[in-house]
């Protein structure tokens, strides 16, 4: 093993920083299987450290199995290439990560939260931490009416429920309103957490193609003549995974189409806050003028995936429905994250948090298109989204982004492989990348490794091989 | 109105003050429907407040449909008995709560809590909002094996799972393991955040009736040959609502009948680490040899309700169903929370709470008893349990709880009716007591107005009027 060092100045936690370099060190294979670890009370000598700060290594280290721990015994390494061989894409073997859609946590504003919540604390004491009401503070569903305003949607306290995160958002709404057997039309290809809410109630699934400009229409009309649908799920601004927005002439024809059929949309809003210099886009809702959209928002892409807190606007008729479940889902959402969030928006930081986050995003939206144009091999097929997390790109026929992923396991690259986002879950020769995780000037060179991977693996890469290779991993 | 009168100095936020006081002229009737409230600048300026106070407490005010604000015009009181007649139970317009089984917020420990959290966010920074696992944090799934030994649970880190909340852990088992037509075997009464969890599943429900030790064991072995059932759901200590704790022989027997029938047994605890100066109870779970039991355990009665976590453990074999379901419920419980309760164990402010609450909770036991004992009339029936937060009465036949409960609510006492607990919902005559939510000095006096209470429903009420009239709040 090589020498550890830690910076005993900088904000990262030193048992961290002596697990992440222990991780290092095993997954590119500097520590073989069965290699034993430095004594607890060893390591912390050598390091001038608290041996509790080594205990809580070990066990980040054990908990990823990478290390075994023997009674009495002391600590060795499980293996050293596991995660790779289970196709597991965890943050530290990977130098590039265009799979994490979540931004970076450098963009994380932990002191201005600490002092929002120890506000909080001192404000309401007790009164925090007591049951609350299912659907939510009602200061902070005032504070997201006010909020909503800016994204040109018209709405009543009572249609704004607070949800735990967007997945929340999806499964009680489809806990409240879906009967067993009903249909729900989802893009083709589409969200993946969207659809297994959607199975785990038994709900019938019929895929639509997307196209450059929103779900074939004339498909959905046929689906929906055929099917009628209880719900279509659809992500209009900045679809996940092809980055797509709906033109204003597809979103109208969706909202006539759920009205003659009498189908119920649900609109999954996670970034249409931005305008990435394009013109602006509003969200589905604001065009619901016949109230057939439950619209569900996410802040996780904004502020932080690790604040649970979203909301959605439900038309008044599924009110008790949507309580309901919600209730009987999880009670309630915490009253100490309700009631920092509704201080959040009181206090303007939520607009600097756009502003921010808008500048973060617009750069990393430019360097992506950049490196794509400039590294990414001609074979590869692919449109440039108007801003967007998240870029769709093709592999030639015959090949699979499944061989691919696989591939760029082992050079450090993480990308998503396509089949995820389909609902027969086979092979796909398309792939998705996002620079959402990566620092803004890390973006350029993993493109270029990218690209560099991507060259070799159309070059070397045995097509007819692959089709017959039923691959371990997945 | 009367005088409001803030106290500055305590701890109670300025606006509750306000708000609580207003509330309570309007539910006992001292300021009328259309009554205007003195504008927002003139209040504040009598206060010697802030006007965002003011704004505050007429919030909550509308937000509890009690006022409406007119733009330009003010605040009028919208009805002064609303409350009352939709039979909500709302905790200011009770004197004497003894519906509320949370603890007091008096018991919350707002401090030494508020000094984890900075401790947590000057450590972990960033990393706190990341996405986690949705297994859990795995310190914490350490620190909960640990605990666990106390409760003589031996447990292995891949059977613990963190969710937010016992209704959780209730609803994503549900999920995860059961489908369509199932039956669930429960107690006939049981506690009715579980039974709409399985129904919203799709669910069969049977009841079996409890007895002083637990479910008449002969009607449960009948069932189960007939039914199959997938899940039999009980509290096996401290049962709610009736506070009863099963035999060591039903314990064993409801064993063997799961395990002959194949059948999972979903232990729901919130209570068990207490003993009440009786012996010591321990979890079913503590008796499966065999593997047929998922434990569910809330921490809403030992820490804090608003503090959204919990546990469970379930048989290896459940693990990735269970996993799945977490994860489309709703990704992950925060990283926060979950980090923060992993150093309230490990730093032992965990068993000092425990040794509060136990303390808080044999008061108020003891209380409870001596004022049943001495106030509450002879023709109402009970048992009193061994150690519980519910007490479990029965009216003379012919008498319904629900007509008692609109009775106590006029005079401010609120009680739980019957009929929640019991799958056909109809009228009852049995109600439940808890004195969870009453300092220990109120609890004599309220039992005192309560049997006062009893004894004039029981002599004025005319029964067979009661049981042809359909109560207008139901």
């Amino acid at each position: 093993m090589k020498e550890i060092t830690i910076d005993k100045t900088g904000n990262k936690p030193l048992y961290l920083q002596v697990f992440l370099q222990i991780k290092n060190e095993i997954l590119q294979g500097r520590m073989k299987a069965n290699e034993k670890l430095p004594s607890i009370r060893q390591l912390a000598a050598t390091l001038e450290v608290n041996n509790d700060t080594i205990v809580q290594a070990y066990k980040l280290l054990e908990q990823e199995e990478l290390v075994l721990s023997h009674r009495g015994k002391g600590t060795y390494v499980k293996s050293s290439d596991k995660e790779l061989k289970e196709g597991g894409r965890r943050e530290n073997n990977i130098i590039w990560d265009f799979a994490n859609a979540s931004p970076h946590p450098e963009t994380f504003q932990v002191e201005e939260f600490k002092k929002i919540i120890n506000e909080i604390l001192d404000r309401d004491r007790g009164d925090t931490f007591t049951y609350q009401a299912s659907e939510g503070y009602y200061p902070l569903r005032e504070s997201i009416a006010q909020y909503l305003k800016k994204l040109s949607i018209k709405s009543n306290i009572h249609e704004i429920h607070i949800i735990s995160g967007a997945q929340q958002g999806i499964d009680i709404v489809t806990k409240g309103l879906l009967e067993l057997g009903d249909v729900v039309i989802i893009e083709r290809p589409s969200y993946p957490g969207a659809r297994k809410a959607f199975e785990a109630r038994g709900a019938k699934l019929i895929e639509i193609p997307m196209e450059a400009d929103g779900m074939n229409m004339d498909d959905l009309e046929k689906a929906m003549k055929r099917y009628l649908p209880k719900f279509i799920y659809v992500l209009p601004n900045f679809h996940n995974p092809t980055g797509i927005s709906y033109s204003l002439k597809k979103r109208k024809r969706l909202l006539e189409l759920a009205e003659q059929h009498d189908s119920i949309i649900i609109e999954d809003d996670y970034l249409s806050d931005f305008h990435f210099g394009y013109k602006k886009r509003i969200p589905l809702k604001a065009l619901d003028e016949l109230d057939r959209v439950i619209y569900i928002k996410s802040f996780s892409k904004i502020f932080m995936p690790g604040f649970r807190l979203g909301f959605l606007i439900s038309p008044r008729e599924y009110e008790r429905r949507i309580i309901d479940a919600k209730q009987s889902a999880d009670l309630f959402t915490m009253g100490l994250v309700q009631r920092s969030f509704d201080l959040i928006f009181r206090r303007g930081f939520w607009r600097k948090q756009l502003i921010k986050m808008e500048e973060y995003y617009r750069k990393g939206f430019y360097e992506t298109v950049e490196g794509i144009k400039k590294y990414i091999p001609k074979e590869i097929s692919y449109t440039i989204p108007q801003g967007t997390l998240y870029f769709w790109l093709k592999l030639p026929p015959g090949y699979h982004s499944q061989a691919l992923f696989y591939e760029a396991m082992k050079r450090g690259i993480a990308i998503t492989p396509g089949k995820e986002f389909f609902l027969e879950h086979k092979n796909s020769s398309y792939f998705r990348i996002t620079y959402g995780n990566l620092k803004t000037q890390d973006i350029l060179p993993g493109l270029e490794e990218l690209g560099r991977l991507l060259s070799e693996f159309l070059k070397d890469f045995h097509r007819k091989d692959m089709e017959n290779t039923s691959l371990p991993y997945y």
